[in-house]
């Protein structure tokens, strides 16, 4: 059955544009025609059609809410854009596919994309979502300089992944259960060593994503794939 | 420092015709330079170059052998390749980089592709090889029918991802290390029932990759990362 993100209000639903344009366009639905809503907060619906066009597209809450089964585990993921936005937009649908709760962008000294186009990371974020049968949808943040990010971010446990030979910890001995994670991926090039500094102060840990170099995108999936596994 | 591909006899090196090409024309390499070499079965080598031109360059062995560290599972990935192929070809990518010994193809009930180009594939393996910094070059085998595969193929353990509702061990709970593992994966639209009866006779077990629905690429790549983090 299709699966649409709408507002629920009490037993009443109303998709968003995009979404009734797609119900009412593309999938050809019409009133009365029986469909599966997510409220992206973590609740499935079934619902009945009541109008459908593509501006605004109504339906009647039959049975719901059904909770989307609860992660052991809270992860925010920050991470350069990489040059090639093909490379981070994979890694976010394959994220979300995971599971995953907040995803930042971080602006770095190496970092060779400074613009990020958040409302297209954001369809693909949904379009994961459905695809993948979840009802949540993550929160997805504007690129911002790492200073910033660095001072205003707060988490259980914040851990940065980088390659320089220091005291790092490897990401199988990271316990993911039952707190928030925050994990840091830099960009291609990797984080200055200043950046690594500027991290500590904020309690950042050293994080060891083992003994291959991986790719930017790799090391953020790597570390979704973590916390899904350990956990 | 650049690193190629080359067969190693005693003290000398010969590079493959691409890798030789890749030497003089891409990065213009001359004579008497040093560079790093593996010989893909997870020997790395320092050599200096003797012969450099775009047909064959050769090169005497400085130091080596370095082994690359060996990895404490061994796991052969097969996989029904996707309607769209790029997204199988970075699936092959990353799985590289996170570590693989050998990967299949396998053409199923509910395949959408039918022909893979096995040539453009290793190129694939090869440069992820050398851009994580590994000496082992993964074994790629031809797209072959599921029923032959299966009557072909040997593991210490057989599995078999499938969405069916059964007897279903979780990923999480599988045991990689010291032996060879086989995940068989199948095509958009799942393995057919009969396919996973089949695959029965031939001692695979039911393999569960967890709560949420993932796309064919995106669940082989998952067993990678998890051979490689349960382990």
């Amino acid at each position: 059955m299709n699966i649409f993100i709408a507002e629920i209000k009490d037993n009443k639903a109303v998709l968003t544009e995009e979404e009734s344009w797609h119900c009412a366009r593309v999938l050809r639905k019409k009133a009365g025609e029986n469909i599966r809503l997510i409220d992206g907060k973590g609740s499935f619906y079934d619902a009945t059609i009541e109008v459908v066009n593509d501006k605004k597209t109504t339906a009647h809450i039959s049975a719901g809410p059904f909770q989307q089964k609860i992660r052991p585990y809270t992860l925010h993921l920050a991470i350069a854009p990489t040059k090639n936005i093909d490379r981070i937009e994979w890694m976010i649908e394959k994220a979300v596919e995971i599971g995953i709760d907040e995803i930042s962008f971080v602006q770095c000294k190496n970092s060779e994309r400074t613009v990020l186009k958040k409302d297209r990371i954001l369809k693909i974020v949904e379009s994961a979502v459905k695809q993948s049968l979840q009802a949540f949808i993550p929160k997805v943040n504007e690129l911002k300089p790492l200073k910033n990010f660095l001072s205003d971010v707060t988490a259980d446990q914040k851990l940065i992944a980088h390659c320089f030979e220091s005291q790092r910890q490897n990401i199988k001995e990271i316990s993911f259960e039952g707190k928030t994670t925050l994990v840091l991926i830099g960009p291609e090039g990797d984080f200055t060593e200043e950046e690594v500094n500027e991290s500590k102060k904020h309690n950042f840990r050293s994080l060891s994503l083992g003994e291959n170099r991986l790719r930017t995108e790799t090391a953020g999936l790597y570390v979704c794939q973590a916390a899904s596994l350990l956990s």
